[in-house]
């Protein structure tokens, strides 16, 4: 049989599963785009049209990836969320005492709210969402608060963190690693990591010196 | 001479005394009234004719006593950021050394950011201020930050603070102090000052436990 056609050739036509990668990748390129300008703007200054604008597409288009203002902001809230979810349970199953795994989730956590979803989580206030929206919001930010609170009572059951009020603790931590995301830029002198790990070893040691 | 005139009678036209005290006391109403109102609503949110109508008074009125909605918010995060000011200067007053001295600050650094101005001051982001009332919010923020820095680093010098990078330390003290602002709840079950107090104990003795 004699055919023309050489599948090794290079082919206009895309298979479908470079369709999904393409669509995947649009996907995630507007829903940073979209993060970097909430960040830098604030949530309300930001209009889908400039988004759109800023990666050369039609607000249509921008809308046929991530649908309208609310559950643009919702995805974007919902992957730092998931960020956060991931290193609390990559921290809980790490060898150690209780306050080694802490400090490898802490560590983690402070990174995330330097990067673009988890500053989009602390900067975003409830009243910006739909009521809907909000509701899932706070369901997901308590998710991360009882993953703090179960490692700094595991911390404190095998006495490698001082005894004390798990949730007083916990939001104290909470707030000191929530904080660079109002403060910390990207191009800033020390990377991220670097700040994350310095605050921690803060937290753990405390001010008041310590007995040599 | 005869007069009908007796000064000690109750007159119905106030003194100018009694005049300013009574524009002094509306002025802290509308005042008090729009930061409750943007801290429960959000900024944006919130139209100067709700605060107005809160209190059963016309927006004109309101402008008389505080001026537009950029002005009146600028003038509640003054109020905060001068409350946080004043806590600064009696601490660094007080006798006791640098810590001492840094833990009087910060107990009441975190209370005034659970009461309405600190928390106002927290929750506002400059995108929502006018430019040029947004550089005025920076520069007193900023001498906030310098206060605490001046007795982080006052605590080091006399050894009562373990030694370290006086920015990094005083950041994570302020996000820890900061994050009040967004969870506690006047009507909480902890007084402000007991949260204050618990969470600058952790902030002192740290995470990890100290030898008996």
């Amino acid at each position: 049989m004699n055919s023309s056609f050489d599948p090794s050739l290079p082919s206009p036509f895309r298979t479908p599963e470079q369709r999904r990668q393409e669509r995947h990748d649009k996907r995630e390129a507007v829903l940073r785009a979209a993060v970097r300008m909430f960040n830098a703007r604030g949530f309300h200054a930001t209009s889908l049209e400039d988004v759109a604008a800023s990666l050369g597409i039609s607000k249509p288009t921008l809308y046929h990836y991530l649908g309208n203002k609310d559950q643009v902001l919702l995805e974007c809230v919902k992957r730092g969320l998931s960020e956060l979810r991931k290193a609390a349970d990559d921290a809980a199953d790490m060898p150690g005492n209780g306050l080694d795994r802490l400090r490898i989730f802490l560590r983690r956590y402070a990174e995330v709210n330097m990067d673009d979803f988890g500053r989009c989580v602390i900067r975003t206030g409830d009243e910006a969402l739909s009521d809907d929206s909000a509701m899932r919001f706070r369901a997901l930010k308590s998710e991360i608060d009882q993953a703090m609170r179960a490692l700094v009572e595991a911390g404190m059951a095998d006495g490698s963190i001082a005894a004390g009020d798990v949730k007083l603790v916990s939001f104290t931590l909470a707030g000191a690693l929530n904080w660079p995301a109002r403060w910390h830029t990207p191009d800033g002198a020390l990377p991220s990591s670097e700040i994350a790990a310095a605050m921690v070893d803060v937290l753990t040691a405390g001010l008041a010196p310590r007995a040599a």
